[in-house]
Protein backbone atom coordinates (compact mmCIF):
# COMPACT_ATOMS: atom_id res chain seq x y z
CA UNK A 1 0.00 0.00 0.00
CA UNK A 2 2.59 2.48 1.12
CA UNK A 3 5.37 1.63 -1.91
CA UNK A 4 4.40 4.58 -4.11
CA UNK A 5 4.24 7.63 -1.07
CA UNK A 6 6.70 9.42 0.38
CA UNK A 7 9.16 8.71 3.29
CA UNK A 8 7.46 8.78 6.17
CA UNK A 9 8.21 12.10 8.54
CA UNK A 10 9.08 10.44 11.30
CA UNK A 11 12.36 9.09 9.04
CA UNK A 12 13.77 12.56 8.19
CA UNK A 13 13.67 13.50 12.55
CA UNK A 14 16.93 13.43 14.56
CA UNK A 15 17.25 10.52 16.55
CA UNK A 16 15.85 9.91 20.25
CA UNK A 17 19.08 11.46 21.39
CA UNK A 18 18.15 14.91 20.06
CA UNK A 19 14.39 13.87 20.00
CA UNK A 20 12.73 17.63 19.56
CA UNK A 21 9.75 18.23 22.09
CA UNK A 22 6.40 18.80 20.70
CA UNK A 23 3.75 20.50 22.51
CA UNK A 24 -0.33 19.13 22.28
CA UNK A 25 -2.94 21.75 22.93
CA UNK A 26 -5.50 19.19 24.20
CA UNK A 27 -9.04 20.28 25.04
CA UNK A 28 -10.46 19.09 28.71
CA UNK A 29 -13.59 19.35 28.04
CA UNK A 30 -17.00 20.35 29.97
CA UNK A 31 -15.34 18.63 32.85
CA UNK A 32 -16.91 15.06 32.99
CA UNK A 33 -14.09 13.30 32.53
CA UNK A 34 -16.07 10.73 29.97
CA UNK A 35 -16.35 13.78 27.63
CA UNK A 36 -12.36 13.47 27.20
CA UNK A 37 -11.59 12.37 23.82
CA UNK A 38 -9.90 8.96 22.89
CA UNK A 39 -6.94 11.16 21.91
CA UNK A 40 -7.00 13.49 24.59
CA UNK A 41 -6.70 10.59 27.46
CA UNK A 42 -4.03 8.73 25.82
CA UNK A 43 -2.22 11.87 25.98
CA UNK A 44 -2.47 12.38 29.15
CA UNK A 45 -1.71 8.83 29.87
CA UNK A 46 1.70 9.17 28.32
CA UNK A 47 2.34 12.98 29.19
CA UNK A 48 6.13 13.73 30.59
CA UNK A 49 4.89 17.65 31.57
CA UNK A 50 1.01 19.07 31.95
CA UNK A 51 0.38 22.66 31.99
CA UNK A 52 -3.01 23.13 33.18
CA UNK A 53 -6.02 25.46 33.13
CA UNK A 54 -7.55 26.25 36.51
CA UNK A 55 -10.71 25.29 34.61
CA UNK A 56 -9.93 21.45 34.13
CA UNK A 57 -11.89 19.33 36.27
CA UNK A 58 -10.36 17.18 39.02
CA UNK A 59 -11.69 14.13 37.25
CA UNK A 60 -9.62 15.04 34.42
CA UNK A 61 -6.85 15.78 36.29
CA UNK A 62 -6.81 12.25 37.89
CA UNK A 63 -6.33 10.75 34.26
CA UNK A 64 -2.62 12.38 34.21
CA UNK A 65 0.13 10.00 34.21
CA UNK A 66 1.27 9.74 37.90
CA UNK A 67 5.10 10.21 36.45
CA UNK A 68 3.78 13.33 34.94
CA UNK A 69 4.94 16.70 36.25
CA UNK A 70 2.16 19.12 36.79
CA UNK A 71 2.35 22.65 35.90
CA UNK A 72 -0.53 24.69 37.05
CA UNK A 73 -0.83 27.68 35.06
CA UNK A 74 -4.03 28.09 36.33
CA UNK A 75 -6.15 31.45 35.45
CA UNK A 76 -9.24 32.96 37.40
CA UNK A 77 -10.91 36.21 37.42
CA UNK A 78 -9.16 38.88 38.50
CA UNK A 79 -6.44 36.51 39.52
CA UNK A 80 -3.60 35.61 36.65
CA UNK A 81 -1.38 32.92 38.15
CA UNK A 82 0.55 33.57 34.98
CA UNK A 83 0.26 35.77 32.62
CA UNK A 84 -0.41 34.74 29.00
CA UNK A 85 2.63 35.48 27.55
CA UNK A 86 4.60 33.76 30.49
CA UNK A 87 2.60 30.51 29.67
CA UNK A 88 3.84 31.17 25.95
CA UNK A 89 7.11 30.98 27.05
CA UNK A 90 6.92 28.09 29.04
CA UNK A 91 5.72 26.40 26.26
CA UNK A 92 8.33 27.22 24.37
CA UNK A 93 11.52 26.35 26.94
CA UNK A 94 9.89 22.77 28.18
CA UNK A 95 9.51 21.67 24.22
CA UNK A 96 13.51 23.17 23.47
CA UNK A 97 13.98 20.82 26.73
CA UNK A 98 12.99 18.06 23.87
CA UNK A 99 10.36 17.19 26.30
CA UNK A 100 6.38 15.97 25.07
CA UNK A 101 4.17 19.04 26.72
CA UNK A 102 0.27 18.65 27.39
CA UNK A 103 -1.40 22.18 27.04
CA UNK A 104 -4.49 20.93 29.02
CA UNK A 105 -7.26 23.74 28.81
CA UNK A 106 -10.68 23.56 29.65
CA UNK A 107 -13.04 23.46 27.02
CA UNK A 108 -12.34 23.35 23.62
CA UNK A 109 -8.54 25.20 22.71
CA UNK A 110 -9.66 27.01 20.00
CA UNK A 111 -12.93 28.59 21.69
CA UNK A 112 -12.23 31.48 23.75
CA UNK A 113 -9.11 29.01 25.13
CA UNK A 114 -6.17 31.83 24.19
CA UNK A 115 -5.46 27.86 21.79
CA UNK A 116 -4.55 30.39 18.94
CA UNK A 117 -2.48 32.49 20.74
CA UNK A 118 -0.53 29.55 22.36
CA UNK A 119 0.27 27.74 18.78
CA UNK A 120 1.18 31.17 17.46
CA UNK A 121 3.97 31.39 20.28
CA UNK A 122 4.73 27.66 19.30
CA UNK A 123 5.10 28.58 15.40
CA UNK A 124 7.04 31.44 16.10
CA UNK A 125 9.42 29.56 17.67
CA UNK A 126 9.62 26.59 15.40
CA UNK A 127 8.16 24.64 17.58
CA UNK A 128 6.24 20.74 16.17
CA UNK A 129 2.18 20.93 18.07
CA UNK A 130 -0.74 19.79 17.29
CA UNK A 131 -4.20 20.82 18.20
CA UNK A 132 -6.68 18.55 19.95
CA UNK A 133 -10.22 19.53 20.02
CA UNK A 134 -12.25 19.01 23.19
CA UNK A 135 -16.39 19.38 23.52
CA UNK A 136 -16.53 23.19 24.04
CA UNK A 137 -19.09 24.12 27.09
CA UNK A 138 -21.70 25.30 25.02
CA UNK A 139 -21.95 21.75 23.46
CA UNK A 140 -21.31 19.79 26.73
CA UNK A 141 -23.46 21.60 29.26
CA UNK A 142 -26.41 22.43 27.00
CA UNK A 143 -26.51 18.60 26.48
CA UNK A 144 -26.58 17.74 29.54
CA UNK A 145 -29.06 20.32 30.91
CA UNK A 146 -31.43 18.77 28.10
CA UNK A 147 -30.72 21.59 25.69
CA UNK A 148 -30.61 21.30 22.16
CA UNK A 149 -28.69 24.56 20.63
CA UNK A 150 -30.42 24.24 17.44
CA UNK A 151 -33.95 23.02 16.47
CA UNK A 152 -35.30 23.21 13.22
CA UNK A 153 -38.61 24.83 15.10
CA UNK A 154 -36.89 27.18 17.44
CA UNK A 155 -32.96 28.23 16.47
CA UNK A 156 -31.57 27.95 13.27
CA UNK A 157 -28.26 29.03 14.14
CA UNK A 158 -26.18 29.51 17.57
CA UNK A 159 -23.65 32.19 18.83
CA UNK A 160 -21.23 31.83 20.74
CA UNK A 161 -19.67 35.14 23.12
CA UNK A 162 -17.62 35.95 26.33
CA UNK A 163 -18.34 38.13 28.94
CA UNK A 164 -14.27 38.70 29.38
CA UNK A 165 -13.38 41.00 26.28
CA UNK A 166 -10.05 42.28 25.50
CA UNK A 167 -8.99 44.89 28.37
CA UNK A 168 -10.11 48.23 25.78
CA UNK A 169 -11.13 46.06 23.20
CA UNK A 170 -14.36 46.22 21.25
CA UNK A 171 -17.25 44.81 22.87
CA UNK A 172 -19.76 42.34 21.88
CA UNK A 173 -22.46 44.27 19.23
CA UNK A 174 -25.57 43.64 21.33
CA UNK A 175 -28.03 44.22 18.63
CA UNK A 176 -26.36 41.66 16.38
CA UNK A 177 -26.60 39.08 19.28
CA UNK A 178 -29.91 39.68 20.02
CA UNK A 179 -31.47 37.96 17.48
CA UNK A 180 -34.85 35.69 17.00
CA UNK A 181 -34.76 32.19 16.20
CA UNK A 182 -30.82 31.96 17.61
CA UNK A 183 -29.57 30.60 20.31
CA UNK A 184 -27.04 32.65 22.09
CA UNK A 185 -24.01 31.12 24.51
CA UNK A 186 -22.51 33.27 26.90
CA UNK A 187 -19.27 31.72 28.30
CA UNK A 188 -18.11 33.18 31.96
CA UNK A 189 -20.33 35.92 31.94
CA UNK A 190 -21.89 35.64 35.87
CA UNK A 191 -20.28 38.95 36.72
CA UNK A 192 -22.08 40.31 33.48
CA UNK A 193 -25.18 38.53 33.57
CA UNK A 194 -27.80 41.53 34.88
CA UNK A 195 -26.00 43.98 32.29
CA UNK A 196 -25.80 41.24 29.67
CA UNK A 197 -30.08 40.29 30.16
CA UNK A 198 -30.82 44.38 30.03
CA UNK A 199 -28.49 44.67 26.92
CA UNK A 200 -30.76 41.87 25.08
CA UNK A 201 -33.58 43.04 25.75
CA UNK A 202 -32.79 46.83 25.01
CA UNK A 203 -31.57 45.69 21.42
CA UNK A 204 -34.34 43.91 20.53
CA UNK A 205 -35.09 40.47 22.40
CA UNK A 206 -38.36 40.18 24.11
CA UNK A 207 -37.91 40.27 27.61
CA UNK A 208 -39.66 36.87 28.00
CA UNK A 209 -36.85 35.02 25.86
CA UNK A 210 -36.17 32.11 28.00
CA UNK A 211 -32.95 31.73 29.53
CA UNK A 212 -30.76 29.42 31.63
CA UNK A 213 -27.58 29.56 33.52
CA UNK A 214 -25.84 26.44 34.26
CA UNK A 215 -23.26 26.14 36.62
CA UNK A 216 -20.49 23.30 36.49
CA UNK A 217 -22.44 21.33 33.94
CA UNK A 218 -21.76 17.58 33.35
CA UNK A 219 -20.24 17.26 36.57
CA UNK A 220 -22.03 16.18 39.81
CA UNK A 221 -22.07 19.94 41.29
CA UNK A 222 -24.35 20.94 38.02
CA UNK A 223 -26.90 23.38 39.03
CA UNK A 224 -29.49 24.51 36.78
CA UNK A 225 -31.44 27.95 37.30
CA UNK A 226 -34.27 29.15 34.38
CA UNK A 227 -36.04 32.12 33.94
CA UNK A 228 -36.46 34.96 31.48
CA UNK A 229 -33.86 37.53 30.53
CA UNK A 230 -36.22 40.01 32.83
CA UNK A 231 -36.04 37.40 36.11
CA UNK A 232 -32.85 35.22 35.43
CA UNK A 233 -30.11 37.79 36.75
CA UNK A 234 -32.69 37.89 40.16
CA UNK A 235 -33.21 34.18 40.09
CA UNK A 236 -29.55 33.36 39.65
CA UNK A 237 -28.51 35.92 42.62
CA UNK A 238 -31.36 33.51 44.77
CA UNK A 239 -30.14 30.94 44.01
CA UNK A 240 -26.27 31.70 45.10
CA UNK A 241 -24.54 30.39 41.60
CA UNK A 242 -21.29 30.30 41.59
CA UNK A 243 -18.46 30.22 38.77
CA UNK A 244 -17.49 28.42 36.60
CA UNK A 245 -20.86 29.14 34.77
CA UNK A 246 -22.79 29.14 31.68
CA UNK A 247 -25.69 31.02 30.36
CA UNK A 248 -28.05 30.26 27.38
CA UNK A 249 -30.39 32.94 26.02
CA UNK A 250 -33.31 31.34 23.31
CA UNK A 251 -36.31 29.24 22.56
CA UNK A 252 -34.67 26.35 22.81
CA UNK A 253 -34.11 26.95 27.15
CA UNK A 254 -38.02 26.17 26.98
CA UNK A 255 -37.12 22.42 26.03
CA UNK A 256 -35.10 21.44 28.87
CA UNK A 257 -38.79 21.13 30.94
CA UNK A 258 -39.26 17.89 28.57
CA UNK A 259 -35.79 17.20 28.23
CA UNK A 260 -33.68 17.41 30.97
CA UNK A 261 -32.39 14.10 31.64
CA UNK A 262 -28.93 14.59 33.31
CA UNK A 263 -29.58 14.02 37.48
CA UNK A 264 -26.34 14.90 39.25
CA UNK A 265 -25.59 12.32 41.99
CA UNK A 266 -26.77 12.95 45.19
CA UNK A 267 -24.52 15.64 47.14
CA UNK A 268 -24.37 14.91 50.77
CA UNK A 269 -26.61 17.96 52.97
CA UNK A 270 -24.69 19.22 55.92
CA UNK A 271 -26.67 17.66 58.03
CA UNK A 272 -25.16 14.63 56.19
CA UNK A 273 -21.30 15.57 56.04
CA UNK B 1 -21.24 8.09 52.32
CA UNK B 2 -24.45 6.76 51.07
CA UNK B 3 -26.33 6.65 54.39
CA UNK B 4 -28.51 9.98 53.95
CA UNK B 5 -29.17 10.07 50.39
CA UNK B 6 -32.52 8.60 48.58
CA UNK B 7 -32.69 5.01 47.57
CA UNK B 8 -30.76 5.04 43.94
CA UNK B 9 -33.15 4.71 41.61
CA UNK B 10 -31.74 1.70 39.99
CA UNK B 11 -33.34 0.04 42.67
CA UNK B 12 -37.11 1.14 41.69
CA UNK B 13 -36.29 -0.04 38.13
CA UNK B 14 -38.12 -3.47 36.77
CA UNK B 15 -36.06 -6.25 37.09
CA UNK B 16 -33.52 -7.17 35.03
CA UNK B 17 -36.44 -9.55 33.22
CA UNK B 18 -38.29 -6.44 32.20
CA UNK B 19 -35.64 -4.14 32.00
CA UNK B 20 -36.20 -1.06 30.35
CA UNK B 21 -34.77 -0.20 26.69
CA UNK B 22 -33.04 3.36 26.64
CA UNK B 23 -31.74 5.50 23.76
CA UNK B 24 -28.59 7.30 23.72
CA UNK B 25 -28.19 9.89 21.17
CA UNK B 26 -24.26 9.68 20.88
CA UNK B 27 -21.94 12.49 18.89
CA UNK B 28 -19.39 10.76 16.44
CA UNK B 29 -17.57 13.80 16.24
CA UNK B 30 -16.29 15.04 12.80
CA UNK B 31 -14.46 11.88 11.19
CA UNK B 32 -11.40 11.50 12.83
CA UNK B 33 -12.08 8.54 15.49
CA UNK B 34 -9.51 9.88 17.81
CA UNK B 35 -12.30 12.17 18.20
CA UNK B 36 -14.64 10.47 19.78
CA UNK B 37 -15.48 10.59 23.39
CA UNK B 38 -14.47 7.70 25.47
CA UNK B 39 -18.26 7.32 26.55
CA UNK B 40 -18.93 7.53 22.95
CA UNK B 41 -16.86 4.52 22.24
CA UNK B 42 -17.12 2.40 25.41
CA UNK B 43 -21.20 2.77 24.66
CA UNK B 44 -20.20 1.49 21.04
CA UNK B 45 -18.46 -1.28 22.25
CA UNK B 46 -21.18 -2.51 23.99
CA UNK B 47 -24.16 -1.52 21.91
CA UNK B 48 -26.94 -4.01 21.27
CA UNK B 49 -28.58 -1.84 18.12
CA UNK B 50 -27.06 1.28 16.59
CA UNK B 51 -29.19 3.58 14.45
CA UNK B 52 -26.57 5.58 11.69
CA UNK B 53 -26.05 8.73 10.22
CA UNK B 54 -24.89 8.94 6.87
CA UNK B 55 -22.46 11.80 8.24
CA UNK B 56 -20.50 8.86 10.55
CA UNK B 57 -17.26 8.48 9.39
CA UNK B 58 -16.30 4.69 8.27
CA UNK B 59 -13.56 4.84 10.94
CA UNK B 60 -15.67 5.16 12.90
CA UNK B 61 -18.14 2.44 12.57
CA UNK B 62 -15.33 0.18 12.39
CA UNK B 63 -15.51 0.97 16.66
CA UNK B 64 -18.64 -0.51 16.60
CA UNK B 65 -19.63 -3.92 18.59
CA UNK B 66 -19.52 -6.78 15.60
CA UNK B 67 -22.54 -8.32 17.42
CA UNK B 68 -24.49 -4.96 17.14
CA UNK B 69 -27.18 -4.66 14.86
CA UNK B 70 -26.33 -1.48 12.56
CA UNK B 71 -29.47 -0.23 11.10
CA UNK B 72 -28.57 2.56 8.55
CA UNK B 73 -30.60 5.54 9.08
CA UNK B 74 -28.82 7.86 6.95
CA UNK B 75 -30.08 10.96 5.11
CA UNK B 76 -28.08 12.44 2.35
CA UNK B 77 -28.87 15.95 0.73
CA UNK B 78 -32.11 15.21 -1.74
CA UNK B 79 -32.13 11.40 -0.90
CA UNK B 80 -33.61 11.01 2.86
CA UNK B 81 -33.34 7.38 3.42
CA UNK B 82 -35.65 7.90 6.09
CA UNK B 83 -37.93 10.36 7.02
CA UNK B 84 -37.29 11.65 10.35
CA UNK B 85 -40.93 10.79 12.05
CA UNK B 86 -39.62 7.43 10.53
CA UNK B 87 -36.25 7.60 12.78
CA UNK B 88 -38.19 8.96 16.05
CA UNK B 89 -40.70 5.96 15.58
CA UNK B 90 -37.97 3.85 14.72
CA UNK B 91 -36.01 4.55 18.07
CA UNK B 92 -39.18 3.99 20.15
CA UNK B 93 -40.36 0.66 19.01
CA UNK B 94 -36.70 -0.32 19.48
CA UNK B 95 -36.43 0.76 22.92
CA UNK B 96 -40.13 -0.90 24.00
CA UNK B 97 -38.18 -3.73 22.86
CA UNK B 98 -36.06 -3.56 25.55
CA UNK B 99 -33.37 -2.90 24.00
CA UNK B 100 -30.03 -0.71 24.36
CA UNK B 101 -29.79 1.43 21.84
CA UNK B 102 -27.40 3.85 19.81
CA UNK B 103 -28.37 6.84 18.05
CA UNK B 104 -25.39 7.85 16.08
CA UNK B 105 -24.93 11.12 14.65
CA UNK B 106 -21.79 12.88 13.03
CA UNK B 107 -20.42 15.81 14.95
CA UNK B 108 -22.62 16.83 17.98
CA UNK B 109 -26.42 15.68 18.71
CA UNK B 110 -27.83 19.13 19.67
CA UNK B 111 -26.14 21.14 16.79
CA UNK B 112 -27.82 20.98 13.17
CA UNK B 113 -28.23 17.04 14.25
CA UNK B 114 -32.11 17.32 14.90
CA UNK B 115 -31.17 15.13 18.28
CA UNK B 116 -33.23 17.65 20.17
CA UNK B 117 -36.50 16.10 18.10
CA UNK B 118 -35.80 12.58 18.40
CA UNK B 119 -34.73 13.23 22.61
CA UNK B 120 -38.67 15.14 22.15
CA UNK B 121 -40.06 11.59 20.54
CA UNK B 122 -38.42 9.70 22.66
CA UNK B 123 -39.62 11.93 26.20
CA UNK B 124 -43.03 11.60 24.47
CA UNK B 125 -42.93 8.55 24.13
CA UNK B 126 -42.00 7.86 28.12
CA UNK B 127 -38.33 5.94 26.95
CA UNK B 128 -35.48 6.82 29.16
CA UNK B 129 -32.64 8.76 26.60
CA UNK B 130 -29.41 10.14 27.90
CA UNK B 131 -27.02 12.81 25.59
CA UNK B 132 -23.62 11.98 24.86
CA UNK B 133 -22.41 15.33 23.07
CA UNK B 134 -19.57 15.17 20.46
CA UNK B 135 -16.78 17.32 18.83
CA UNK B 136 -18.89 19.02 16.79
CA UNK B 137 -17.58 19.81 13.09
CA UNK B 138 -16.82 23.83 13.76
CA UNK B 139 -14.68 22.59 16.43
CA UNK B 140 -13.40 19.52 14.81
CA UNK B 141 -12.52 20.79 11.36
CA UNK B 142 -11.57 24.24 12.37
CA UNK B 143 -8.71 23.04 14.74
CA UNK B 144 -7.76 20.73 12.42
CA UNK B 145 -7.20 23.27 9.46
CA UNK B 146 -5.33 25.42 12.03
CA UNK B 147 -7.74 28.00 12.14
CA UNK B 148 -8.62 29.28 15.83
CA UNK B 149 -12.38 30.04 15.76
CA UNK B 150 -12.15 32.64 18.57
CA UNK B 151 -9.00 34.73 19.10
CA UNK B 152 -8.56 38.24 21.59
CA UNK B 153 -7.39 40.11 18.70
CA UNK B 154 -9.86 38.72 15.44
CA UNK B 155 -12.33 37.32 16.78
CA UNK B 156 -14.73 37.86 19.97
CA UNK B 157 -17.71 35.24 18.68
CA UNK B 158 -18.16 32.62 16.48
CA UNK B 159 -21.60 32.17 15.37
CA UNK B 160 -23.14 28.67 13.60
CA UNK B 161 -25.20 28.24 10.79
CA UNK B 162 -26.30 25.99 8.38
CA UNK B 163 -27.61 26.18 4.82
CA UNK B 164 -30.25 23.62 4.93
CA UNK B 165 -33.05 25.48 6.61
CA UNK B 166 -36.84 23.87 7.19
CA UNK B 167 -38.60 24.19 3.87
CA UNK B 168 -40.55 27.23 3.81
CA UNK B 169 -38.68 28.34 7.03
CA UNK B 170 -36.77 31.25 7.73
CA UNK B 171 -33.66 32.20 5.69
CA UNK B 172 -30.54 33.28 7.90
CA UNK B 173 -30.21 36.82 8.94
CA UNK B 174 -27.08 37.51 6.90
CA UNK B 175 -27.25 41.41 8.35
CA UNK B 176 -26.95 39.81 11.85
CA UNK B 177 -24.36 36.84 10.39
CA UNK B 178 -22.05 39.82 8.55
CA UNK B 179 -20.76 41.32 11.73
CA UNK B 180 -16.89 41.99 11.72
CA UNK B 181 -15.28 40.83 15.06
CA UNK B 182 -16.85 37.45 14.58
CA UNK B 183 -16.12 34.10 13.14
CA UNK B 184 -18.81 32.45 11.08
CA UNK B 185 -19.24 28.46 10.42
CA UNK B 186 -21.18 27.17 7.65
CA UNK B 187 -22.44 24.13 7.87
CA UNK B 188 -23.10 21.64 4.68
CA UNK B 189 -23.63 24.73 2.71
CA UNK B 190 -21.58 23.97 -0.43
CA UNK B 191 -24.29 24.20 -2.83
CA UNK B 192 -25.05 27.38 -1.71
CA UNK B 193 -21.45 29.00 -1.30
CA UNK B 194 -21.82 31.51 -4.13
CA UNK B 195 -24.79 33.29 -2.28
CA UNK B 196 -23.51 32.46 1.14
CA UNK B 197 -20.42 34.85 0.13
CA UNK B 198 -22.50 37.41 -2.02
CA UNK B 199 -25.17 37.91 0.66
CA UNK B 200 -22.69 38.30 3.68
CA UNK B 201 -20.57 40.81 1.40
CA UNK B 202 -23.87 42.73 0.15
CA UNK B 203 -25.10 43.15 4.16
CA UNK B 204 -21.49 44.23 5.31
CA UNK B 205 -18.56 42.51 5.44
CA UNK B 206 -15.74 43.44 3.02
CA UNK B 207 -15.43 41.19 0.05
CA UNK B 208 -11.84 40.75 1.03
CA UNK B 209 -12.72 39.23 4.07
CA UNK B 210 -10.70 35.83 4.36
CA UNK B 211 -12.93 32.51 4.19
CA UNK B 212 -12.02 28.95 3.90
CA UNK B 213 -13.43 25.39 3.01
CA UNK B 214 -12.89 22.05 4.55
CA UNK B 215 -13.40 18.83 2.56
CA UNK B 216 -13.74 16.18 5.17
CA UNK B 217 -11.68 17.36 8.06
CA UNK B 218 -9.96 15.74 10.31
CA UNK B 219 -9.93 12.44 7.93
CA UNK B 220 -7.06 11.72 5.56
CA UNK B 221 -9.52 13.00 2.58
CA UNK B 222 -9.05 16.45 4.15
CA UNK B 223 -8.81 19.41 1.64
CA UNK B 224 -8.45 22.97 2.57
CA UNK B 225 -9.29 25.60 0.05
CA UNK B 226 -9.11 29.26 1.20
CA UNK B 227 -9.28 32.68 -0.39
CA UNK B 228 -11.88 35.47 0.20
CA UNK B 229 -15.42 35.92 -0.17
CA UNK B 230 -14.81 37.50 -3.33
CA UNK B 231 -13.14 34.77 -4.79
CA UNK B 232 -13.90 31.66 -2.91
CA UNK B 233 -16.55 30.31 -4.91
CA UNK B 234 -14.75 30.11 -7.54
CA UNK B 235 -11.53 28.40 -6.40
CA UNK B 236 -13.63 26.04 -4.44
CA UNK B 237 -15.36 24.86 -7.96
CA UNK B 238 -12.09 24.78 -9.38
CA UNK B 239 -10.40 22.77 -6.90
CA UNK B 240 -13.75 20.31 -7.18
CA UNK B 241 -14.32 20.10 -3.08
CA UNK B 242 -17.19 17.54 -2.31
CA UNK B 243 -19.36 17.63 0.26
CA UNK B 244 -19.08 17.46 2.88
CA UNK B 245 -17.72 20.56 3.90
CA UNK B 246 -17.42 23.24 6.46
CA UNK B 247 -17.02 26.88 5.41
CA UNK B 248 -15.14 29.25 7.56
CA UNK B 249 -15.90 32.87 7.38
CA UNK B 250 -13.42 35.61 9.12
CA UNK B 251 -10.34 36.85 9.67
CA UNK B 252 -8.81 34.07 11.82
CA UNK B 253 -8.56 31.81 8.88
CA UNK B 254 -5.67 34.00 7.80
CA UNK B 255 -4.04 32.00 10.81
CA UNK B 256 -4.25 28.98 8.91
CA UNK B 257 -0.83 30.22 7.23
CA UNK B 258 0.95 30.07 10.57
CA UNK B 259 -1.55 27.45 12.43
CA UNK B 260 -1.80 24.98 9.79
CA UNK B 261 -0.32 21.42 11.49
CA UNK B 262 -2.14 18.55 10.55
CA UNK B 263 -1.05 16.84 6.97
CA UNK B 264 -3.33 14.20 5.78
CA UNK B 265 -1.86 11.06 5.44
CA UNK B 266 -0.08 10.75 1.80
CA UNK B 267 -2.98 9.61 -0.68
CA UNK B 268 -2.29 6.93 -2.70
CA UNK B 269 -2.26 8.55 -6.51
CA UNK B 270 -4.38 7.28 -9.44
CA UNK B 271 -1.01 5.56 -10.75
CA UNK B 272 0.21 4.20 -7.81
CA UNK B 273 -3.50 2.51 -7.05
Amino acid sequence: MNACVDLPRSLLRPGAGARPGRVYLVGAGPGDPDLLTLRAARLLAQAEVVVLDQLVSAEVQALIAPRAQVIDAGKQRQRHTMEQDEINALLVRLARQGRQVVRLKGGDPFVFGRGGEEAQALAEAGIEFEVVPGITAACGVSAYAGIPLTHRDHAQSCSFVTGHVKEGGPEPDWAALAQPQQTLVIYMGLAALPRICTQLAAHGLSPETPAAVVQQGTTAAQRVVTGTLADLAARVQAAGLRSPCLTIVGEVVRLREQLAWFEPAPVLSAACA
